[in-house]
């Protein structure tokens, strides 16, 4: 399972019963937020996803829309007696506005909030089985963009043939990375008798809030899915560079150019009540577009 | 007009889509805000309440669910183009968490935040129509509970007598202060003629998150209406001490100490769905109480 959902759609004023930005991405065990609006801990239950399986939150610059949701999940995390480490990767300044808060408040966590400050482009998280990147985005304050890689082994077990051989279970992480199988009696079990190759992992970018960058689109070239913001309809294209934003078809153009394979727009403006001029602009320039509609998970 | 509107009935985790605390006071043309938690502002738009009728809001003490949507009203109060001053009372310590919350998002705000600290019990807003005084409660951390009262003249004008008598408009003030009316031709019009005795002011008491504590009835006496927290049900007296707040029937026996007119209860424990209890309970103490429930105005 590689999806992600969303818990917030909008720009900085909530509107039309939508919320400041948030999204969760959920890669097999693993729960990654991305941004976290305010709102965001009643979006978890309202669509029932598990805060204690969230690790690792990604905050991408300080506009209050994007993190003042995070002090109430913070201390909601406490009072449900969380253990487990919290990472949060964010612009630096977060922290020394994060603790001041849970000072004042006499906080003491049961559990390790660790900030990771974001300082320069690349891989800021590497497990054997997913990475994350982080890139900058042109936004009127210091923004960062995030890309989640899955990582798959070369090979995957072939499940009709395996049983013709007698291989422990142990070895089977050997195999999928590619290992002749040697059994105690020395005969060879082929690699390519047992396992089959493995589809490419796939990969998620979230662009955060951004002026139209043509540069954008190579540090997202080719990921599976985009998260491309379109906070105005195209006849404002003035107010969106004005205001470092972007608008539907500026975000299907950097998809294009990036060679995703599918769109997804959000950060509407709160002067739009309908969603749906976004979509068909969009699509004229990126056919597959989706809108980012608040507890709909998209699958990568 | 002289109601409370209740956005946020909830302690501070989020249940049952009850909400974290916040109130809005109407008296006649002025709307104040006591306590602002996170979420306050979609509250006020899902309620209809106009945001830009708030000029005071005063904030109880420093626990999230009692502020964290403050950073965002303060915000979209922005965007949407405020000009007057926006006047806060709260603990000292909230303007250093508030101000670099703004400089982070390299805000500029359109109209000027005053910060007020709570530092001493007594009137911290005096106008002619209405004053409003803190008093301090026993809470975990420095906490204040606020008085509304509505200043009523000794006098209101007669409707049925005053059309017999040429007496200026402009001097219907004087009246109301109890003044005879001397015509320019040297008449005495004397005042119980054309006025009759006013009702006595009214006035709201908001006893914020507060240890079971006698003496409060003492600061809150004779108030018309009481809003006093009941975050556990009468059974959990011992955790409610613990963690220095009350049960239900600990809110009615204080509302029977002050001599209250009615009494209003909240901060429920996320641990209810139900609040039906918390009613049973209190009423049994004290008979004119009501539930705090979230979108509903209580006149006071």
């Amino acid at each position: 399972m590689f999806g992600v959902t969303i818990l917030g759609n909008n720009s900085a004023l909530p509107a039309y019963d939508r919320h400041p930005t948030s999204q969760v991405v959920t890669l097999n065990d693993q729960v990654f937020m991305i941004d976290c609006g305010e709102g965001t801990q009643m979006q978890l239950s309202k669509y029932k996803i598990r805060r204690s399986r969230i690790n690792y939150i990604f905050i991408s610059h300080l506009h209050g829309d994007h993190y003042f949701g995070l002090p109430g999940l913070i201390t909601s995390l406490g009072l449900l007696g969380r253990e487990n480490h919290l990472h949060i990767y964010a612009p630096e300044a977060l922290k020394g506005i994060i603790l001041p808060l849970l000072f004042a408040a006499d906080a003491h966590l049961p559990y390790e909030l660790v900030f990771h400050a974001l300082k320069e482009e690349g891989v800021i998280l590497d497990d054997e089985r997913y990475s994350v990147e982080c890139f900058a985005v042109t936004h009127r304050i210091e923004c960062w963009g995030f890309i989640i890689r899955e990582k798959k082994k070369p090979r995957k077990i072939n499940k009709e043939t395996i049983t013709n051989y007698n291989i422990p279970a142990t070895f089977y992480e050997s195999l999928k990375d590619g290992q002749d199988y040697i059994a105690p009696n020395g005969d060879v079990i082929k690699n390519e008798l047992v396992t089959i190759a493995n589809t490419p992992g796939k990969s998620y970018a979230y662009c955060a809030d951004t002026l139209y960058d043509e540069g954008l689109a190579q540090k997202v070239k080719n990921v599976t899915m985009l998260y491309h913001e379109a906070t105005y309809l195209k006849d404002l294209e003035d107010k969106a560079v004005e205001r470092f934003h972007s608008t539907s078809v500026q975000a299907g153009k950097i998809a294009a150019l990036a060679h995703t394979k599918h769109l997804l727009i959000g950060h509407f403006s709160s002067k739009y009540e309908s969603l749906d001029d976004f979509l068909t602009e969009t699509k004229e320039v990126f056919p597959d577009t989706q809108l980012a509609i608040e507890g709909v998970t998209f699958f990568i």
